[in-house]
């Protein structure tokens, strides 16, 4: 099944939006974890045991696995085969680079590692992203608005009165097919999220920057409306705070978040 | 040393500017060489052996290790560790992300394979670059004005009556210390080259595009000027064209290339 089907049939049938991102760190996870590479992927299980069901994405933070070097990378293969296939996974590696090169990083992505989605970076335009797109069932994320403080340096500056970010989405979403086409947009944003909504209302937006980031969720459904998008939360659901079982803590946080963001 | 003098220094040792672009694919390698990940390291070994007397830096693009899984990333690994400690290693992997994230990414390429530059994405801005700046002796070569034609939908775009990729390099040429930051500018954009110049005349730039993708020698040598510059050759010097031993070919082009790029 193309990936967008699959992602509106776990919206439809979960009703939540949420995406639990695994930003897994050896130096945050629990000491009964060893300290390699199947500690990262031990870890992962867990939190995947602890979330499936209220949960309709895993979302794959690749540079907390690269900076483990080659043992990293097998802890990466091993975790998206731990993903179970009912849900949706995005691999957020931030890629782009002219054609030849983009083709295989698009490779690595969704002939390697089997992934449903990638999110990409629209700064080196549109062949660098072209090669992706040959993947017709699959889902890419282009960076538009992103979550972090530094998104007011290029992505609000303005070209012919309007901010980069949005002429990024009216160039890609003209360019390609919107079943393929998925945007980044920081759920630090609400403002920009319902403009974002008036251009494209039938795709797909990924949504970081909710807890640990401190984007407020009910400002952020409220703008989506009830277009298709899935919100993810990593650092407070997999480092949850607070005493008591590790994996018990995690699922609360999980529930908590899974409900906050559930629609009707 | 800080990795902005060892390239300093092999300029003026070898007067040359070349960089060769490991951009190792399976499909383009002679077939001797196995069809995994040992091939991919003994071909790049053969091509060090083959160029290094006549090149200052090696430019290993990780995306084309990245399509052969962990295999492909253990030859990234086997292939840093080939290039002898005298060349400068330029990690082409295009990253950039949120603080944290890009944090994670800097120990990859500098804590794990010990690179001497990495290039990097601006697109999310001051923040997402910051964290590959806290490795004081390496560069970080900032992604500018691209050789590909995707350049001109949002690099060439003005924002208030100058180009992104301007208010980029002006951006970031105050913020981090000059000796830390490069550019990356296509050799596909010699008029360019020209005016970034006179932005930036004492920083590093690494030129791409010359090759395969048809950037000229000579407009580019002569919009640098005597500026510090690496310029990166890969395809038109790894898979050469011709007949005859396959790395005597090599060679050849790449004391053509070597040449082409001396500066006095």
């Amino acid at each position: 099944m193309a990936a967008f089907q699959k992602l509106i049939d776990l919206i439809k049938e979960k009703k939540t939006l949420l995406c639990v991102g695994l930003d897994t760190d050896l130096d945050k996870i629990p000491e009964v974890f060893p300290k390699n590479s199947s500690g990262i992927t031990e870890f992962n299980k867990e939190i995947i045991v602890s979330t499936k069901d209220l949960a309709i994405a895993y979302k794959i933070n690749f540079a907390f696995y690269e900076q483990y070097g080659v043992a990293g990378y097998k802890a990466l293969y091993d975790t998206f085969k731990a993903i179970p296939p009912s849900h949706f996974v995005i691999a957020d590696a931030k890629r782009g680079d002219i054609g030849n090169t983009s083709m295989a990083y698009a490779k690595s992505i969704f002939d390697y590692f089997n992934a449903d989605s990638i999110t990409v970076n629209p700064y080196m335009g549109y062949d660098s992203l072209s090669p992706f797109f040959h993947y017709k069932d699959k889902i890419i994320f282009i960076l538009a608005l992103t979550s972090n403080q530094g998104a007011f340096d290029y992505q609000k500056q303005k070209i012919n009165n309007e901010e980069l970010y949005k002429l990024v989405i009216k160039k890609t979403s003209v360019s390609y097919n919107f079943e393929q086409t998925g945007y980044v947009v920081g759920g630090t944003h609400p403002e920009e999220i319902g403009e974002i909504r008036k251009l494209v209302p039938r795709h797909l937006l990924l949504i970081p920057g909710i807890g640990a980031q401190g984007g407020n969720i009910d400002s952020v459904l409220k703008a989506n409306g009830n277009s298709p998008a899935v919100v993810n939360v990593s650092r407070a659901i997999i480092y949850p705070d607070g005493s008591g079982d590790y994996f018990e803590r995690v699922r609360n946080k999980a529930e908590y978040y899974s409900k906050a963001l559930q629609i009707l």
